[in-house]
């Protein structure tokens, strides 16, 4: 077991706080995202082909067979990012507009990653019902939806009715990035501690969109002793005014029954995965387990400052990325879309979940070190991996 | 007063029927629309920046200044084009996938001769009701909308409910694009015959999207006489089963009351202007007036051909690339477009119609001719031209 004994130190390339506000305005300036065309169109001949009156034999062509439009445009490589602005970043419920700059944000790294094309398109509606079907009014538009920040519990039920509705391929991903991620994050450092990951008593702070989907990808590891904590405690079935998915949650982990705050959770865990922006007590992080592993992934300011964490636990990420460890979606959301989209999947399995994990660690190699559990967020290798990991077992759905 | 004397040559370089079936699919493999993003990704500085945490600034700065969406996201230079595949090119109601390579091409021309960025929205409903409400429900995602080969009479009542609707530029191009470009042909046309289109006698083959507009911009231009013909002859007042749209042409046009045929409404007529598929008969135009004025834009087969109409008429212009005076849409959406995004206007006007018109006249200076009434499609001082007439006319409202 390797200890990361002490003081973590920042990157200071990484560090956030040296940027300034008009640099990040600036950068904004105009938007980040362009439409580009894939052929020239300055001749007569290149407006025939790509316009009237070519473009009339590829149309009637799709209208005879409608398989082929996957061939013939562009949506076989666009994913549509959809939010309501209800959940963005630790900002609530901003509305749609305002959630716009990191919905294009969020194409842009589909772009810079995975080479895929995608569009922001933020919804006025926060209602289920409308959500759903604008997607499907819109289906033959795009091919592929990455939803995003969409308060809990409204993402889950809208998810699950956006995957039924549509044959493509569909992830709210601050529920499955952020657990595909945590879970690689997790079999790393099991793998580097050379512990059984079944036998972790595990808790996690947080039962919302993140919270909940690390709880399940952990319980489809095959770790059972999961407990699940909310700004009101810890989820047990004793509780009243649980909302239908934290019945659920209820029903499905804290095997114990137990009750009562994090600090009573803490007392002999193994793992701590924070995903809310609740504070952990240092005193609680002293009951924990010798040789712990603490993933504190609030953003900005993690349930726990890393150097404090690390005086308890044997490993500490964060989500931040001036510090190591960084746990970010972008290590998943990127590879997962392409990896379905390149294989023609209709749905992201449970099983494309736990190959796209796998893939993640396996890119580490012998880098592995209690510093380095996660590639780093701009490792270029990490996305085909993951693509090539999730098409390969979509090919054997 | 110029005439064209005779044969018109097709354009070698323009002639689409050298181009393969081949070509025109090879053309289209993978969609002919990419995303780009504005800044490279490269470090976790631009990370830091143009997503977490950088862009909550942005964000929380647009929740607080809603007017600021227009400074720091693309939309003030994205238009979406629209469509629910109901009447696309030639080919009919061919559904929303089969129209989506036509709504890529459009998106394509947008970027190409404006400069703006474009995407595709094609819709699964033909109801006026849900598709205005899809719009209203995305109108954060987007500048302008561009809406497109959507369905007569339909298309006249989903035009005027989303402009009511949306505080954004609006306009449904086979509409007014056609209208702007044939207005802009018969300018210069009456202008190199010296001619008054005030007097003019004017006859529509078509009464769908385009004839509709294409009477409204001319009776604007002060033009009194003009008749327009649908598949059942003279639209008039006293027919029956006449669609409100119908009505309303048959109480504004058609001074005389005429009624009868396309050859009917042939005799003595100054221009005739094609926008539907069909035909008319050779001998219908020898009973037009001298010095007459033939547009035949069907595409990809013209009302008449332009060998025949040259025989009768003074000047001839098609929509097709392969014989002089192509009228083309080209020639406006484009700059219209640009001109009310760059002012920030609230809505498409009627005067901003028609200084784009006079914009395309002057682009041609001193090479009008007969066989030069509009500029080539390809031409790249026009989009700029109309953006800037446009602009003025925005700014001016």
């Amino acid at each position: 077991m390797t200890d990361v004994s002490g003081v973590q130190t920042p990157v200071p390339e990484a560090d956030a706080s040296t940027i300034t506000r008009e640099e990040i305005f600036a950068g904004h300036e105009g938007g980040k995202l362009s439409v580009g065309i894939t052929a020239p169109l300055d001749t007569k001949r290149a407006l025939s082909i790509a316009y009237t009156p070519g473009v009339a034999e590829v149309s009637r062509a799709i209208a005879e067979q409608p398989e082929l439009a996957r061939r013939y445009t562009w949506t076989s490589r666009l994913v549509v990012v959809v939010s309501d602005g209800s959940a963005v970043l630790g900002l609530g419920d901003i509305g749609p507009s305002a959630s716009l700059p990191v919905m294009e944000g969020k194409s842009a790294l589909f772009k810079n990653f995975a080479g895929l094309d995608s569009i922001p398109l933020v919804l006025s509606t926060n209602d289920p019902d409308e959500i759903v079907e604008t997607l499907v009014r819109l289906r033959h538009s795009f091919g592929a939806v990455n939803l995003e920040d969409i308060s809990a519990p409204r993402c889950f039920e809208i998810e699950k009715r956006v995957i039924e509705a549509l044959d493509c391929p569909v992830m709210h991903d601050d529920q499955h990035g952020t657990a595909i991620v945590v879970l690689a994050a997790l079999k790393a450092a099991t793998k580097l501690q050379q512990r059984q990951r079944s036998s972790l008593k595990v808790v996690i702070s947080g039962c919302g969109a993140a919270g909940v989907a690390c709880a399940n990808i952990l319980l489809a590891d095959g770790i059972t002793d999961v407990t699940v904590i909310d700004s009101k405690g810890i989820v047990h079935s004793g509780r009243e005014n649980l909302n239908s998915v934290k019945v659920d949650v209820a029903g499905r982990t804290n095997p114990d029954g137990r009750t009562g705050t994090l600090s009573d959770a803490l007392v002999g865990a193994d793992v701590f995965v924070g995903v809310s922006a609740g504070k952990v007590p240092e005193e609680a992080l002293a009951t924990m387990n010798s040789d712990s592993i603490i993933f504190a992934l609030s953003n900005p300011d993690p349930e726990v400052h890393p150097d404090v964490a690390a005086k308890y636990a044997a490993i500490v990420a964060t989500g931040r990325s001036d510090f190591p460890n960084q746990i970010n979606n972008v290590l998943a959301f990127p590879g997962v879309f392409r990896g379905a989209l390149d294989a023609g999947a209709r749905r992201i399995t449970e099983e494309m979940k736990l190959a796209a994990a796998d893939a993640i660690v396996e890119v580490l190699g012998d880098d592995l070190a209690a510093d380095m559990i996660v590639p780093s967020p701009l490792d270029p290798r990490v996305a085909p991996a993951v693509a090539a990991a999730v098409a390969r077992v979509a090919g054997q759905g």
